[in-house]
């Protein structure tokens, strides 16, 4: 349980980050660090500007989808952003932003909610990763 | 190959579930156990209510490609869910329900498909995987 | 860093593929051998001709999306295709094509880009993943 669990974040819905947020809390739970890179959409809903935003649900989910969705957040489901954040306060988990999808999105360090710690590269990425599982989603 | 190969299914459509019914039914075959963790949109697909339904395919497959789904299924192709009942009589396949997903799809364990063995949370998940490779599909 | 990243890529969209470049480059970057398996959609990419073409982007990106991808490709970003080629160059990347999405596409050899090695099935891909970390893209 040494190594740590590596989540690329590419996806941007709210679904997919909040199935993300669950995998994080999970391993933070059994002490397990977890490393989290941003990548494209992900990384837009991190921002401050949209990090409260409905970032909507896979096409998939359909009508049915988003009315269980909305009904589970109307009783009180912490958001996935709330779940991050207590997921922190449980364990080691450390949040980097992909430069290169910073530069695509054309974002600064200060445009990131403070659930991001930093910004990094691919390598620095992986030298992080070291022999741990890496998941994207 | 002695740790178990882990998917986390997250996506209903019938063209990513066949994607994952091929995973687990090679990893079978070679004799590595496959835990399958079943979340959100896949999780609807093992109802019994749906698990016979054309759940769609990706936005990107277009016309083109539903026309080359179509084909090979007429052409006798196995479905996902033949190939997974496949797989569990040729290795260990296990495949459980996420209680989350359960909460949200509002779901009783009867009303999955027998292909479930069963619900457990995402701790119960993690302990299963051991240091086996986590695949989010 | 002697076990082999393998990536599956299932999903045929220029923001994905992208994405899988840059781990794949950043990983040939670090000295650790690649293995690109090609399903369904990615397979499709891949051809002689649809290679060069347009491919989308994420339901998701929406009209900002699509700019920020746009005006990144007009500045001289390189191609998932060309950063694909020089992670080639770099180090040792292995892409094989599936052989159940050949069928269901309906492909020979020769339609692939010749950035694609080889033919293969799912046992063979296990076989060369070997206990390195399995990727779902």
């Amino acid at each position: 349980m040494d190594e740590p669990l590596n989540l690329v974040l590419f996806s941007g819905t709210d679904d997919r980050l909040q199935a993300a947020a669950v995998l994080t809390a999970g391993a933070a739970a059994l002490g397990k660090p977890v490393n989290v890179f941003l990548q494209y959409w992900a990384l837009h809903a991190f921002t401050r500007a949209a990090i409260g935003d409905d970032h909507g649900l896979a096409p998939e989910a359909g009508s049915a989808g988003r009315a269980a969705v909305t009904a589970l957040a109307n009783a009180g489901q912490a958001t996935w952003a709330e779940t991050l954040r207590q997921a922190k306060d449980l364990g080691s988990v450390d949040i980097q932003a992909c430069s290169l999808s910073m530069d695509l999105l054309r974002l600064e360090p200060e445009d990131l909610d403070p659930l991001v710690d930093g910004v990094e590269g691919v390598t620095a990425f992986y030298l992080s990763a070291g022999e741990g599982q890496v998941v994207f989603i």
